[in-house]
């Protein structure tokens, strides 16, 4: 599966931690795409499992609760032969007031070769980095960057378009809080789509056109000629907030339905990270509807996974190699 | 190992769920049976794991708490080399709101081949076969089946017994409330043992004999000539609904005591779903006696739920080969 | 590796059992060092991973919650190929009233080889030796014993200082609840160290002269000569009771800081079983200074739970050997 992919694309990706696509380069996007691309090809046979990351551990270290992340993850270290530990956070020391770092510390200690990590600061990740060995792999850093998921959304959409290079890309709803839109930003401009993000303004962060976007505060004008929704959760908790519209409100004005698809092109592709809310910002007939790859975001989302963790794996070695560190086997 | 089983028994099951004994054959059912004592036999060797599941994805999807039959199903299926994973919902997105049918997409998006499900409502189970390709397995829908448990309990009546037809098989309790009797109805009838439920009017639910089941509210009576005396767990959180007596009058007038076990046969077997309310419905002596063979059952369900996993995938690949699929390595 | 530690050390280590240091002979401790020291010298390949336990079932049965141990003992396991259970107790029947040993004959009939547990009351696992066939691994039982993190400090002290026997070894802080001290003395003491705790008089047990250590209530002459400080951890919720100086209080008698680091010798050992609470038991710069090797403390757990779990698998391979059962593949 590797040779495929590295036949089709000769760039050495030399990246030891995944912390965010602004991060990458086009080359390194490309590269983590064709290996998923090799992956998911395999997913039809009945035994889909790789040696690659045999003996090595794999720590999901997760100080918010996401079952779907998590398992995601866990799917694919398992795939790639990986021993997997669920980190669990809100029973373990920290809640006894152990900082992120002695806890990283102690993790790394243990034995991990790779921690997954999710966490309600933005930089926490690059935290890490900075003081231990292990690959860190962001999966999620508070409303910072989540790159998988931005890499997954990318994958879908090449997948769906057979190109990024020119796409007009709409990310739908609160801007100002989600980690996804700032990773569907950075990677999708990276690769010459066209990014606009539509939503109300108070959900839409100042001086986000330096990173490339356009803004549209408006969903009739927002969808035009729109390749691509992706549209983002609403977080109810937040509702409470004065920056945010009433549920009724934000329905009335931002939730997709059939009629709306009308705004966009006929061909376009309906996506969304999940869950869903069924009704509010997604209808249900559009979300269940033809155009939605909402399921098909989930199974690349393994595939992008396994390819990351592959790679970080793989540069791990090279460095290590070109260090004249021995491998012993 | 299933070279004996398939000598023995050269009925082809063909089922790629499992939802409830309601339907399945008599065959069917001796084909689990047959193929869980080839594999109870191999629990003695030192290694006692078989490649069947490698690189198949199991995911343990509880709706409901349950360490001891999560565990089994988790246990039987690494023993065939799958990897397993427990989708923890209470932690979920399901929390979040979630309907169960996007829940369980999820999942199967993320690679599941077995989805081994326990629900509060009877018949959810049955409603994912209809929008999903992964087997499901039930393991519990509120008051319906609890099929693998009806099977570990027939598997240790015939283990013991060795027949299950002529069989007086006495179930006891809470039967209107309980899945563990359904499951158990319509299996040991299916296999020609008679079977009898005893237990307050008030837990009985009418229309029982149509299962095939006598019925019978007065203990003595109830136990003459029992060769197995099934226990039900009181589920003490019921105890305060009215038609439920207090625990005091049930211990008076159900509760299994070393004298009453008198009334029936002299080898009869004491069975009990687990876990056990000491001198509530069975008293201490009669759990830790000579006629119970209540930790035999818990290991028998493994077993059990091995020829479970393995039949069903078994099935799915016959499946597969008939409608022309080619199988990759 | 087996070897390497069979050629230094030709004792054989019969334990089925690993209950306590307390059981343990000095050659019965020297040997887990020293399998435990083949093993380390594994952790830098890069494929870490051994077949010892495959198709074992090693159960982790925590009564108490410890993210720590609960995962050290689970890398120990994973590395040596086994698989791996997490009986989640607070979830579990447990809460519906079942009894431990109704808990751990459950787990035993479902196929246990190992069960690793911790327990608030001293001697649960000794209990569950007297009733399962399984073997046990206390993993701290009250204030009892946790033998194998007094393992992995004597383990080392000895890879740091070379040698046991001789050494001044100062255990400091809440003596009177804490198993951690207690393993420390047994093991230290048969090893030929000297043993002397420090702490507070409401915190030091009457009577601790007679397992072999020396008593000391003041810090300054505590530390004299010391080759390694011990620190236990402050269970900041005792602090309430009326035995417990307030934690002000408690640092400024017994806090180690660098100035105090002076009263010891000059290459002293710092440790600390860890989650720390820094400024209090053990400031800041002592923690993360020189002299510190408390993360070399958790990786070495991982290398002595190795050891312990190699070792109590090949005495019941030999014990049943030994039976004249036969072993089949």
């Amino acid at each position: 599966m590797g040779t495929t992919a590295a036949e089709k694309n000769p760039h050495t990706f030399t990246h030891e931690h995944l912390l965010g696509l602004e991060y990458l380069s086009r080359e390194d996007i490309e590269t983590v795409l064709d290996n998923a691309e090799g992956f998911k090809s395999t997913f039809d046979r009945t035994i889909k499992k790789f040696p690659t990351l045999r003996g090595k551990t794999v720590v999901n270290l997760f100080f918010e609760n996401s079952t779907r992340t998590r398992t995601s993850f866990e799917i694919a270290a398992k795939r790639l032969s990986a021993d997997v530990i669920n980190f669990n956070v809100s029973t373990s020391s920290v809640t006894k007031g152990e900082s992120l770092l002695d806890t990283a510390r102690t993790i790394e200690a243990l034995g991990s070769d790779i921690i997954v990590m999710r966490h309600a600061c933005p930089g926490a990740p690059h935290l890490l980095t900075r003081h231990l060995k292990s690959a860190i792999v962001n999966a999620g850093d508070g409303t910072h960057e989540h790159p998988t998921q931005g890499l997954l959304d990318i994958f879908t959409m090449r997948e769906k378009k057979k190109r990024i290079e020119g796409l007009n890309v709409v990310i739908l709803g609160d801007i100002l809080h989600s980690r996804v839109a700032r990773s569907n930003i950075w990677g999708l401009t990276k690769l010459g789509a066209n990014v606009r993000v539509v939503g109300p303004k108070t959900l839409i962060p100042r001086g986000i056109e330096q990173m490339g976007a356009e803004v549209c505060y408006e969903l009739e004008a927002g969808l035009r000629d729109a390749d691509v929704i992706n549209i983002l959760r609403i977080q109810l908790e937040r509702m409470a907030s004065n920056m945010f519209p009433s549920i009724r409100e934000y329905r009335l004005l931002y939730g997709l339905t059939v009629e709306r698809l009308a705004f966009a092109r006929p061909d376009v592709l309906i996506m969304h990270p999940g869950p869903v809310n069924r009704g509010i910002e997604i209808s249900q007939d559009v979300a269940d509807g033809e155009h939605s790859v909402i399921n098909q975001q989930v199974t690349n989302g393994v595939a992008v996974r396994m390819a990351v963790l592959y790679l970080l794996s793989q540069a791990r070695e090279h460095a290590r190699k070109a260090k004249g560190v021995d491998i012993e086997l």
